[in-house]
């Protein structure tokens, strides 16, 4: 290939016949172990990466039988960074204190393959210009989608797209959850219970049930599709939290169901996006979407919509999308500096139908007193929707209405907000119809 | 990248400082123009890409005022290659003369970016050889899946998994016709001709429907996927045309439709695969995908599934996975010889159930004729279905039978040959229930 040379560095060690790249390990966890058992079980691979370093807090307790014996076993960061391994894969998560070790061993010139979506996030920018500036590369295949090649996809397969936006259902646990009570009517507490059981879902839920961890994720994901660096904090996120039987029993009347979607789009003038519940068609490629499984849509000027689904998450699948990007770097290549995340800001979204729901102790007025307040900011209702069969002193009931701008429609329940006749705070969803479910 | 450096080699022209790469198209065929125009529109890309030399027969009539001036049009493919670009982009089509004009451009040392599947299925293994020893690279997103990054997610972002098995919709022309078949129950020949006056179909269909173009693409997937070249004469091979209206109301009866299915296995004892009319779950990703739309799922033994959708045709989606390659290019690396195809050879599929359809001249005795068929070839019947409506002299029905060997299946089909109660030819279809589908 023409341009794939460039001149050799004094730092940075490249060696001068074909050898394995020599990999470490940073945390001997589900994904560590998985990707250690992948190397070790397809000889194949022998040639071309070697593992030469496991470290771990605590390393003698985690030591593996099945793992060569020539592999050094260390709790010791210092001794994997003297080793100068060719390639660190980072898979202890967290940002503290995988942010020093990632930032040091770049700085030291090895390679980085990390699935840490968290540390991305936050750090993403500064690591990826280290990176090239080392003329080293970091990869993270793992940090979003799991075994789903989805950064691979975006950032080469698509790369000869103008791309116009991402949307996906990107959390596992919520989407167990939600199809979950979608399914069978049951309520958030005993569905939440059981996925924590099932090991779907952690003990204290909060990164996946509020959004943080699919706001990682996004923002992940619009640096890889848009070369830009949404800020985490500024991502719009909901909690899915709020959300009842009685909802997906009201969705189901619209044709709908409920997911947890992460979108982001690109304008002319910025990008809007955000996390959270919404309502998607029943027959759309979200709402038919089951169990831990994500799916991602992708939109480009010229080639239109591509989807990528698969297992989200799970030590084997996420080690898969690690052992991958190890292959990447034996392919040789450089870090682009085309592929840093330039600082972004998000816009307000384009007006949006919504989906309001009211648990109210009933009495008459109430519908008059909301029509009043959607009406001072020009919120049109759609539809009123109300099921039998609930008690009057926590009544659900839904208005639909038609696309209107968010800052209005919150400006309008928050008119709303002293009434004494809410039973709960109203929730409000987006429906998302078209390209984005 | 430590791995990234290779000796430079005398014949090849390594630039020493980076410059764009030097494009050439070959074809000016709607795919070949809207590679151009992606080139043209999108000038972040000029510091990487530079199209230099557009080649057509008759070159003159092809000539676009949007194109700009520095550009040189050609009808004379010598001048292309003394021009020695540094990527021959081949949008022609056809194994002749593309195949001669590939292999001169990689031995001359060109790289070459191809979206031609039928010479990649017959030539595949050479191409990706002689690339490898002249130090360039062949890359060919475009051939499968039109706009899905299909090839770029199975060879590297699957990289890391050991696939087991690819299965899916390669051929939008066929899926828009039975897809329309099954929601209209409109016969094939009006379905077709619209297919055909839309622009979905060719005057001559025969590549779509009769499978030559899904085969041509399984084999190149199986490439990428397992690194073995399946000759493409070899893969089994069924047209959709003798599917009726009567079909998609059997299978509609059975919670299934119609698609046409590519797909291959490996096994330990070889690969076994076919492309053909299939029946499958109507709520499957195969079931519900319609149009000209393509979806694939591929089976790792790590990861599970991975699925992919989206157009898998038409101009730009196809001229986005041209420049993906190009842009891959871009970034150096060296095609692997791991990448390179070992000849395989298919081996008989598992025993599959079976939809049989037969039309007959009906009267006594023919399903006791049928059931001692196939009872002599070890083939269990499931259910007998019999719709109301149809005439006597033409009376449709069907069986379904268990699991069984194709081969016992043929045998007994055989024995029923002569029988003069046919009024049309037997039908069997497969029935995809489960990770096919």
């Amino acid at each position: 290939m023409p341009q794939a040379q460039s001149e050799p560095k004094a730092e940075s060690r490249e060696p001068k016949a074909k050898r394995p790249l020599r990999v470490a390990i940073l945390g001997f966890g589900t994904v560590g172990a998985s990707v250690a058992r992948i190397l070790v079980e397809r000889p194949e691979l022998a040639s071309r990466l070697q593992l030469t370093h496991v470290f771990n807090r605590g390393v003698t307790r985690k030591r593996a039988d099945w793992v060569p014996s020539s592999v050094v076993w260390t709790d010791s960061f210092d001794d994997v960074l003297a080793a100068h391994p060719d390639v660190v894969v980072e898979v202890v998560g967290g940002v503290t204190p995988a942010h020093e070790w990632v930032s040091k061993a770049i700085e030291a010139g090895s390679s980085v393959v990390t699935a840490n979506k968290m540390l991305l996030a936050a750090h993403g920018p500064e690591l990826l210009k280290v990176a090239a500036t080392r003329g080293v590369r970091l990869r993270f295949e793992a940090a979003v989608g799991g075994g789903v090649p989805l950064i691979h996809g975006v950032r080469e397969g698509l790369a000869g797209d103008s791309l116009t936006g991402v949307a996906g259902i990107l959390n596992g646990t919520c989407n167990y959850i939600l199809s979950r009570m979608s399914a069978t009517g049951e309520p958030m507490d005993i569905v939440l219970a059981d996925a924590q059981r099932l090991g779907y879902a952690e003990a204290d839920p909060t990164a996946d049930v509020d959004g943080f961890d699919a706001a990682a994720k996004l923002v992940v994901l619009a640096g890889i599709a848009f070369h830009r660096h949404l800020r985490m904090p500024e991502v719009p996120r909901r909690s899915i939290r709020p959300l009842s039987a009685a909802d997906f029993r009201y969705a189901d009347r619209l044709g709908c169901t409920i997911r947890q979607v992460s979108r982001v789009q690109a304008t002319d003038g910025g990008f809007f996006g955000s996390v959270g519940p919404a309502l998607v068609p029943q027959g759309s490629s979200f709402g038919r979407n089951e169990g831990a499984n994500n799916v991602v849509t992708i939109y480009g000027k010229y080639g239109g919509e591509s989807s990528f689904s698969g297992a989200g998450a799970g030590g084997p699948a996420t080690a898969v999308a690690v052992v991958s990007d190890l292959l990447a770097l034996t392919q040789g290549g450089r870090q682009s500096e085309a592929e840093e995340w330039q600082p972004a800001s998000f816009v307000a979204p384009p007006p949006l139908p919504y989906y309001l729901r009211f648990i109210v102790k009933d009495r008459p007025g109430i519908l008059a007193a909301i029509s009043t307040a959607m009406a001072k900011y020009d919120v049109n209702l759609d539809a009123v929707l109300q099921e039998p069969g609930y008690p009057k002193d926590r009544l659900p009931f839904v208005i639909t209405v038609e696309p209107c701008e968010e800052a209005a429609l919150h400006e309008a329940l928050g008119e709303l907000s002293d009434a004494d006749w809410h039973a709960d705070p109203p929730l409000a969803l987006p429906r998302l119809m078209g390209q984005d479910s």
